[in-house]
């Protein structure tokens, strides 16, 4: 069965019944291929969301930094604090581009402000990934990328909360296989490198 | 800096004030260690959510299944319709929670409901991930499982619409390095056995 969208109508606005700043919820009204209709709540950062077969927009990356010495690797892990859940999360930087800026250059300058290390190579970079796909347009690129430097949160903006920390294979897994909050994106990555190890054949593509 | 959260509350309701059926956003008041304070925008779908120390609350679960027969092994990718993206995204089976249902059952009977297959053992859960914790307070949990079976759609309930690939690992690796839209819980581990195989040391745990 082929579903589609029919509508999407903004529900949230602000006095003058304009857009809210960062965020709006949307009612979306969908019919299937057998002729039924529904109706769909869902979030966005975008006024006005572009829902179809175009390309997804990702305005935000993730990098996972694998960081290297002379004679170590380690993978560099955030803890940071995240309003939503009202607590701390383990998770990667993160961040959001600045216009039209390339996204390896996001990358490189959110690495740099979250965590004072210096982005040396991209590996690889995701397509346009979906965060909950039920939940949100949201998307994001993950850049995984090679790192070197000593970790400072002195570049770190304003209001962020966030702790640095080079893992080795073993602190990563035990991390993934623990019962900490972590985040969705970077679970899976964790559990990789993990299991795994830093050298993996084909990782840079 | 620690931030902390000081107050929560509802900005969508019903016509009676009362919030939404499926989804709510929420307006976040937060202070920082420096006595800072800000707003936050995030969505919900609890009526009130539960911020702080406590275990993240994962009500549903997304399902890795790595399909085996007398001599093949596979992953199971789903390709299924999602409303706020008004396309197709590929990524794995998921559903939520029974009431108190033990999570192994909730994986075991959406896989069944979505693919028609039938998990024969829990490899891996993961801990309650966040899908985009700057976003919403939704966690999962990942399990990674194997399956058995021959795929159908024919369990598939109402409005879903869903198609199932059993994938090898050349596809697997050739879908994470497409750009095609994808699940950000699942490209990582699409990426994982794209790069590595289904066999993993460890990968039980």
């Amino acid at each position: 069965m082929k579903n589609k969208v029919t509508s999407v109508h903004r529900i949230t606005s602000d006095a003058a019944g304009n857009p809210l700043r960062w965020l709006n919820q949307f009612q979306a009204e969908f019919e299937t291929a057998d002729g039924r209709h529904g109706t769909w709540a869902f979030s966005s950062r975008r006024a006005a969301p572009v829902l179809g077969a175009g390309p997804l927009a990702a305005d935000a990356v993730v990098i996972v930094p694998i960081w290297k010495s002379a004679d170590e690797t380690r993978l560099v892990v955030v803890r940071e604090f995240r309003i939503p859940l009202g607590d701390y999360e383990y998770g990667f930087p993160a961040g959001l581009r600045d216009g039209d800026e390339p996204i390896a250059d996001t990358a490189a300058r959110e690495l740099r402000e979250e965590t004072g290390l210096e982005l040396t190579k991209v590996l690889r970079t995701s397509p346009a990934i979906a965060s909950s796909a039920g939940l949100t347009d949201e998307a994001v690129r993950i850049l995984i990328v090679e790192c070197r430097g000593t970790p400072s949160a002195d570049h770190c903006e304003g209001v962020e909360d966030i702790e640095v920390r080079l893992m080795d294979q073993q602190a990563v897994l035990q991390l993934a296989s623990s019962d900490e909050k972590i985040s969705g994106k970077a679970w899976p990555t964790m559990l990789m490198f993990g299991l795994v190890g830093f050298e993996i054949d084909g990782l840079e593509g």
